[in-house]
């Protein structure tokens, strides 16, 4: 069967080996948009100014910020920056700027670093802190080069640098940054990250301004589950774009899917800890029949079963009209947004850290039941003890390093799934339950009751996440992030400290802010200790975004209303899309184009 | 926050429902390409002619074809056909044709329905049949309109029609698809499915041929699998290139992603009963550090072991590297091609069908154990022992309708998993057995034995399917589905029946055939019953798209050098590939590029 031509294919196959697709190798080469604020007259990339606007960041909890980060507070006053062009921008030359990922992967990293590399010219120097956080308190750093940067472009993944997860907090961790500071002579550090990142950033800022050493050091928000935004200054953080976009291409899969098999309900777990906007992020683009959204359930206090019984009376209204199938949307983080499930955690927490010693020397999952039951209150107690075994199990069984139950590991799309099946079949044993024109039950005659009872419920679950991370950049988020690089490496050149990199009006153009760290950071408690964090941005019930969902969900529920998305296109009409959240939220005219400048092939020459 | 824009936004969104995403209704406008045979002097579509080749199709057992399809064989004497252009196409109207789906979805379903529409032409008519072969012998039918492929044109999924998994094999269910043929006084059924669905098509065509009915009978070939293929005359069908794009973009991306976080090895197990076809493509696309192949395996006679000493081999191997991470591909067919779990099935089932009630009596899973162990053969007993708990609950307690192990159910990546977490900790506390300079030894000094002892396995699992079978076909799926379309519906024109559209030279502007079915049809005895079938096409360890996996894996294994093919492009410039094993097998000279004539909008003027 070997033809004349297969020598040159198996050539082919075996060069695009190491992130040379046919794909990867098109991708680098695409243009990529620039904000006019950043061109020279000659259409050069030159660093922004900035200047002060009249916004003041206050979170709630001010007079704490001011105790808190004194230093900061004294040279930014929590004041919002706004870059502007610069008519002649100062030939500045030698600094060393470094720069790290924090935390899980998003799309767009690998353009922050072209950004910062583009800004800062072949004057100065930006260098590459391996592994994260770690990597800068062990100063493990090398020079990033203009080849290298060529080699990343447009592509995903922190793979160029890599990540970790450490949170930098003891004394001893703060010194060893400052050695790698002094060592390696830098005078910026831009932290690409969460809200945790970022907070560990303005504390690396006020400390490195306590101890007289002048570092620039600039967050630039990076998160896929959208939750670091900051009202109309900083609509989304970079990375929400593609995870979003991936999964909706999914999700539109599995709901066309359905429709054409038409036997399947697909539950789809989408990453997502706490805010659900990916959630509502991925219904507004793919009407799936249901899509549950933490904050909403948290906010009307919905019980595990209130829950329940709506997913089985959305699955019994659509049998009314022949339909089977669907597809249901679960955030990740559900479990803690339902009061009662976080009373059971807590009461749970409470008990097994307690009786720890007891509860470990009971033999088995029985004994120790027996020995916790007692020890909770009669709602929690009910309530586990209708969950799935293998979740009470897990419940009981599995602790994370502080002894805690893992709230992240429950399978919520199975718990679920299990109880709307109890549900189902209850439904079919007791009909005058659930049918009749009282209220909340089904109005259905007795020959409808009868074919609903022959209906079987086959459901297949998924969970979405770590494929949406590390994806190609959207056109968005490719712009962005190269923006952010390009924001964050001129708030270096200026000397600002303390800053995060911000972009808004997404749709006009850009608008180039820096938003002061210290004025995003509020007081918590959190297991009765105070903890210093940016808040996070969840779903607001009032926003454009939720009603527009809120008002047109029981349509999608009751009819087969669902669109597909598709893949992500780089090239072709539909390329240039913002997050259909975003355009609502900040009423944008269209969510189909955004403007982010002119569009130009990054080159060093 | 509400702005002026968001009104128009929101109606945007409203709008985009029932699959009108901005993506949907530009794919529609996408152009097609026509091979030039169809093409009529003014560039309409026309029939084409089919003369008959030398090349004769004879399957395995073609005396026993010659008895099971005499008529058939009578009047096509398994001659493969080929289309010419026809110079003067008569002027045929009246005809009545009807259309169905068999099995599961596949990307291009829709555009069999668009050439079909465009060959037939406005003078006869195109029915489609709801819910695959149940419809057909309901007679459930309906007119598919021009507007209505203009809706349904370039998208995925089967939900215009739906299908299901009917086989037609009584008389009396042969019985009422005569009846849905009179009735409707069809002169062609065009089935559209795997192999099962095509054999069916046969058995039609020799059926209606007995009962003196002329009623064209033609299958195209559909199946993700790609096992649906007849060497160089059929390279592929329907729906693989769609599929394995889908899941290569998910592959790669959890590369990608598994690069960058450094810490997770993801399982992901690709759809596929039988042939691992899927399984090879996507290695070919993204270079994974491991892909299973079950022919492979099979060949090898390789033991469940074997397997795991190997992944555990390459683990370790890179761990010596400072590589943690990887993605490992597992084809979900891949136990039954495992000759050793091929036995304990085997002996499984014939434990379970001749003790049914002895078994089911038994209260307990334990007491179960205690009466099937002395009852398989020692081999068989040790290796079930040695399965995780679940998956030897699951041989036991779950059975299928005919009473057998669903082998299909069995959770083969988490049964991997399990046990190479197993081996990688035994090889932590017996390093001598495992490290040295032995045959099958891994070489390491003791401070990389110590190292390697303090890295931890982390693992992910993943199943991709039915996120790949209703996608929006790619360009290729697109053209060859419409081109099936159009060669199926000339060859009821032609009045030709017991064929299968093929198409071939995807290289060279297509060559178009029709495949005699009862050609393709073998004997196996399955379960001591013959069964009339046409033989899958697994992948073949000779060929050239193995051997270049072959010799490229180790490398592929022992470095990170995965490529990331991305999301399906429907514009730009790679927006035009073929299957890397298909170009590979056929020899053709390039994966980039397919040639299958002059691309044209669809309109019905």
């Amino acid at each position: 069967m070997e033809g004349k031509g297969a020598a040159g294919v198996k050539t082919k196959v075996v060069q695009t080996a190491g992130k040379h697709s046919p794909f990867e190798d098109a991708s680098r080469g695409l243009p990529i948009p620039v904000c006019r604020i950043f061109l020279s007259d000659d259409g050069k990339i030159q660093p922004v100014d900035f200047k002060e606007t009249d916004v003041k960041l206050e979170c709630r909890d001010y007079t704490r910020t001011m105790q808190v980060f004194p230093r900061t507070m004294a040279r930014n006053n929590c004041i919002v920056l706004e870059a502007v062009r610069s008519a002649s921008p100062p030939d500045i030359e030698g600094k060393r700027v470094a720069v790290l990922f924090s935390g899980g992967p998003a799309a767009g990293g690998h353009n922050v670093l072209a950004g910062l590399k583009a800004v800062l010219g072949k004057k100065n120097s930006l260098f590459g802190i391996r592994k994260g956080p770690k990597g800068l308190i062990k100063g493990d750093l090398f020079e990033i080069t203009e080849s290298s940067v060529q080699e990343i472009i447009n592509t995903g993944g922190f793979d160029f640098l890599g990540t970790d997860r450490t949170k930098i907090k003891s004394r001893e961790q703060f010194e060893q940054v400052r050695e790698t500071v002094v060592r390696n002579k830098l005078d910026g550090i831009i932290i690409v990250g969460g809200d945790d990142s970022n907070t560990n950033a303005a504390f690396i800022a006020e400390y490195l301004e306590t101890e007289g050493i002048e570092c620039s050091v600039i967050g630039i928000p990076k998160t896929i589950d959208g939750d670091m935004a900051v009202g109309s200054y900083l609509p989304i953080s970079f990375g929400f774009d593609t995870a979003t976009k991936v999964y909706s291409e999914l999700v539109g899969n599995l709901a066309q899917d359905a429709a054409s098999a038409v036997k399947y309900y697909h539950f789809v777990k989408l990453m997502g800890r706490t805010a659900s906007k990916i959630t509502l992020e991925v219904a507004l683009q793919t009407k799936p029949c249901i899509a549950l959204i933490s904050e909403e359930i948290a906010e009307k206090n919905m019980s595990l079963d209130d829950i329940v019984d709506h997913i089985v009376k959305v699955i019994t209204l659509r049998r009314l009209k022949g339909i089977n199938h669907g597809v249901i949307l679960v955030p990740e983080g559900l479990v803690e947004f339902i009061p009662e499930m976080r009373r059971l955690i807590k009461e749970l927490n409470h008990v097994l850290a307690e009786y720890e010693a007891d509860i470990r020397d009971l033999p088995t999952l029985k004994n120790k039941q027996e020995f916790i039951y007692p020890r909770l209150s009669a709602q929690s107690a009910q309530l586990m003890a209708s969950l799935p075994e293998e979740i009470e199990e897990m419940l009981i069984l599995d602790r994370d390093e502080h002894g805690n139950v893992k709230v992240s590991q429950i399978e919520t799309e199975k718990l679920l799934i299990e109880k709307i099946r109890y549900k189902v079949s209850e439904l079919k044993r007791h009909p005058h339950k659930y049918f009749g024109k009282g209220e909340g039950q089904i109005d259905a005659t007795p020959e409808e009751i009868e074919t609903i009872k022959g209906i079987s419920l086959s459901t297949q679950s998924h969970f979405l996440g770590y494929e949406g991370r590390s994806a190609k950049p959207t056109a968005f988020d490719a712009a962005f992030t190269f923006l952010l690089g390009l924001t964050a490496g001129s708030l270096v050149l200026a000397g600002k400290t303390g800053y995060m990199a911000a972009i808004t009006d997404f749709d006009k153009g850009g608008r180039i802010l820096a938003l002061p760290l210290a004025g995003l950071i509020t007081s918590e408690l959190r297991k009765g200790k105070e903890e210093l964090v940016i808040e996070k941005s969840l779903v607001e019930t009032t926003s454009p975004s939720f009603k527009i969902f809120e008002e047109n969900r029981e349509r999608w529920a009751e009819e087969d209303l669902f669109s597909n998305p598709g893949p992500i296109q780089h090239w072709g009409p539909t390329s240039r899309q913002l997050p259909i959240i975003v355009s609502l939220d900040q009423g944008y005219d269209d969510f189909l184009h955004f403007d982010l400048g002119e569009e130009r092939k990054l080159t060093f020459d």
